[in-house]
């Protein structure tokens, strides 16, 4: 089994403000990520895949498939997006980078069966790199 | 003469969106990027200063110097910034990269003097790097 | 006047060996880049221009005619080619990075003014990383 | 235990064609991939070594002996090649990135006992990263 | 289960010397490394920390405390410091990278209930990049 | 004419401390890079030849010799030491970044004429890279 591995790019921007939390609470847990106009990332993302060479390619995944369902799926949903204001699932959550990583496996975990029927290649880690000090990684 | 640079990071969002376009032409000279929530990016500025070689300190520049000016000049100003909203440069410009070079770089210049009389070291070159792909370039 | 810079990648394989050399001296000078079935890179190619602000859109060069401009002439011609036995230019002198960067400046030159008339922004400056450690710079 | 990671880089080309498969669906599978010629990368190579750090020298692996190891079996069997042509393995299949890793893995681990008998330290992991973006991963 | 990741940077100076060697051998297994007057590395260590996202700020951990954490236990102790030298730890273990991670997990294991009480989350993995070319990853 | 920029790398370690300074100036000005027993850096220099393209061998300089030359002068001297003990031009000058680039530049300077005859290609540049945030450029 190999684990192949592809990353895309998207910048965003987001504001971390808890629907839990009091506006006080939410200025001491988040500082300045919780300015009221938000702020931006360039984002990237890992998507991997594990599985077993296929003898006729030479390939693990067919990285055109693989592109199509995750720039389709998650790229395009996110890209030049402010998250809060303009994506239905941070109206109920915070837009972390961790709740971020969730979304996104969910997602692809929805959508793998209509590109990779059987999950042969199965989808097996979501990584999130913030800044180049700060990652996130959720396992499939 | 030497040429020291220094390295700083900001993460802001901003929307482009001309004051002198219609809203058909915005979205068709900046496309995404015009989107009405803005998106954001980890802005990466790059200041050089040139001068001697102090013979006392071995060095250009007293960096604990610069990044005083640097942090409270421009760092904190624009650090976690929409930068359309919350910045007054910004109200009657578009905050593009070459815009806000322009910005950093006169902001650095009249500041300069209270903090390096006889501008000694001088100020020399403005670089920011928006993405990995993108950077722009300002002369003093 | 601000520089505008922006990254491209293409793979491309290349041989070097020079035709004023006899095969020994091919040998000597270009030891394991003189294999005969070449060899090949990853470039990164960066494309600066000068010029000043548009007030309009707040920027120097329009990032999208650039881009359609630089893929077109530059990207498309070079990617995944094996450059020795697919570019004509290359039949008659060898594609070192010296080489590969003064044909690219010439070809971009060429072509600027279709895209930019009257060279506004101005061309300003080629360089190409073949890998991390070595670099060429050609000004126009 | 303890794992400890070393980096290693070579050049070479490959041109991505199945053996099973016609030369339309070899030109839809793999795209320019499969241009006739051959296109090439800059590989960095990841070998990893899990072990118990050593009282005497304070280190998991000798780095001289993994150094001459993985040189003499692997960047110098790949460096500056043309894989599709000059390596028999690459004869009876495709020099994908998958392809690669499992040979880079099968060879390393044929010389390891040579050089750390008893599998002390134990070869653990094969990463290649054929370009910033795309990564495959071996485990041991 | 999600795992977060954390980058902090410090810059030191060591001489891999072993108690348990003669000089001959010192200079035989270290090479230059063992050069009596030391010589130094920009190190950046990888913090890792596993747990569940907390509902009320959508975070796994909380990156203020974190950093308080690991800034007053391991940057401080380490940053400009000769190792050898200045560390009571390293009177009795060669500064290895492979020995300053197993400090660095043990300094963290210690201190963690008094920022983390029950380990939630707990800490998962330390990574230290010596170099751009070599790592060491303790698990915890 | 066209600029070829070539890195290398080396690890020293050194103390900033003023021969004109008392002690209290030396902790005032420099901080922890003062500190004692001297910390460390993995340094990056680049150095930057300009020529015109030579027709036999399509290049600007044989790379060979420039490495010979460079690792000679530079690297062997500098690579795995503690500069202020042991070179002597750091016994009268501070080992800041700067004066290390004048040294370099100063040797490479002298020494350019047995490797390049004439000055063909001509020594252009030196960068240093301390860290990733530090540079300093010196124009010969």
């Amino acid at each position: 089994m190999i684990l192949v591995s592809r990353r895309y790019k998207f910048s965003a921007s987001h504001r971390l403000q808890s629907f839990l939390f009091s506006e006080q609470e939410n200025r001491e847990v988040f500082g300045k990520c919780n300015n009221p106009f938000g702020h931006g990332h360039n984002y990237e993302i890992e998507v991997s895949v594990r599985g077993e060479i296929d003898p006729g390619s030479g390939r693990v995944v067919d990285l055109a498939r693989l592109d199509n369902l995750v720039t389709s799926t998650i790229v395009e949903r996110y890209d030049h997006r402010y998250l809060n204001e303009e994506l239905p699932e941070f109206k109920t959550e915070i837009p972390t980078t961790e709740n971020l990583g969730r979304q996104i496996e969910k997602r692809l975990a929805e959508a793998w069966p209509s590109s990779f029927p059987g999950a042969r290649p199965a989808l097996a880690r979501i990584r999130i790199f913030e800044t180049e000090r700060n990652m996130i990684e959720v396992d499939h």
